[in-house]
């Protein structure tokens, strides 16, 4: 497969929301004009977004919903179930770990993780802490897909770089610090101080933005 | 000014990270290769964006870094202190709500709202959570610049049409919901699913990612 930007996995999250909104309101088709209106792009943009992934939808008739509903799920691979540790049993730790609309979209919270004696053992909305002394044992048994970083910056590359030998492809990273990573790693960076600098940005530059 | 695209914004924050940590070794200079380099970006990419804001740096020298710094941090809107409200004491807005990230780029957590009569007046981190009926008297009297929503994907839109009106320019939505707010109003919408699903698409299709 071409090589698909990041933004354009970011629209395909998007459209598959509104077409489950449409879907639930009872609409049977879609035009690429509608898409791109709800999503603010324009209805070229759209149809070359779903291009990477063959051919949809009639010339005149738009996209049937349920199907590239159905399709888009297909291609972001949400399927199936997916394994997923939490490691760093702080706050965003801990909300991460019981936030709902995970588990609706099958990234299944497994277990939470932290290096602190006096955290490891103590519950936490359904799960007992575990001691990251564990986690490469832990991986090897229990299949984990993708980890989900929040621990302190000064911590995470050394993290990240066991949950890489462990055999997990995919870390969604909060700690404010650039990791290093493999090339055949999938790596998403959440950093919350540089959303808020895209907003003070638009309020600096009295520019709007909307995403 | 012309449009900037939200990548571009988001870039200037990365390559101001870059350069604090290049200030924090004592380099003096860089150059758009090595910003680059550390970004996953081309250099003509690192010279266009910067090129939005001024004519920088120096042909075969390139970028004096504490003059560049200082530069993305003025474009940024980072001179100056934010004043910001939660919106929804939870599990993630209570997280926010004492996260150092934000007081360090002069993004000040001025109080924390909700609706629940069992959580208003409760102290959290050193917060009294405040009755959301009194949002805009507050806003009025302390000069909110942004509000960052973490309640419900129900009560979403209603919160932040009182939120636009009562002042507020530039929302941070965390709730899995696409908000109508005028055109003049900064949004940014954090989807944490939607995050999961950029590495659910890479695992299923074997592609790398990395942001």
């Amino acid at each position: 497969m071409k090589h698909i930007a990041e933004s354009t996995v970011r629209r395909l999250s998007l459209y598959l929301r509104f077409l489950e909104d449409f879907e639930q309101r009872g609409l049977a088709t879609i035009s690429s004009d509608e898409l791109a209106a709800r999503g603010g792009t324009t209805s070229a943009q759209v149809r070359k977004d779903l291009s990477f992934f063959g051919s949809f939808g009639k010339r005149g008739l738009g996209y049937a919903v349920p199907e590239l509903a159905a399709k888009l799920r297909d291609i972001l691979g949400l399927g199936r179930e997916w394994r997923v540790i939490i490691i760093g049993a702080g706050k965003i730790g801990s909300a991460l770990a019981q936030y709902r609309g995970f588990r609706q979209r099958g990234f299944n919270v497994v277990g939470i993780y932290d290096s602190d004696p006096a955290k490891v053992g103590k519950r936490v909305d359904g799960f007992t802490i575990r001691d990251l002394t564990t986690l490469e044992k832990d991986v090897a048994k229990e299949e984990i897909d993708i980890a989900v970083l929040t621990v302190p910056a000064e911590a995470a590359q050394q993290v990240v770089t066991r949950i890489v030998k462990a055999g997990i492809g995919a870390v969604m990273n909060f700690a404010p610090v650039q990791l290093q990573v493999p090339d055949h790693i999938a790596l998403k960076n959440v950093n919350m101080a540089m959303e808020l600098e895209g907003l003070s940005f638009a309020l600096a530059n009295r520019t709007p933005l909307n995403d």
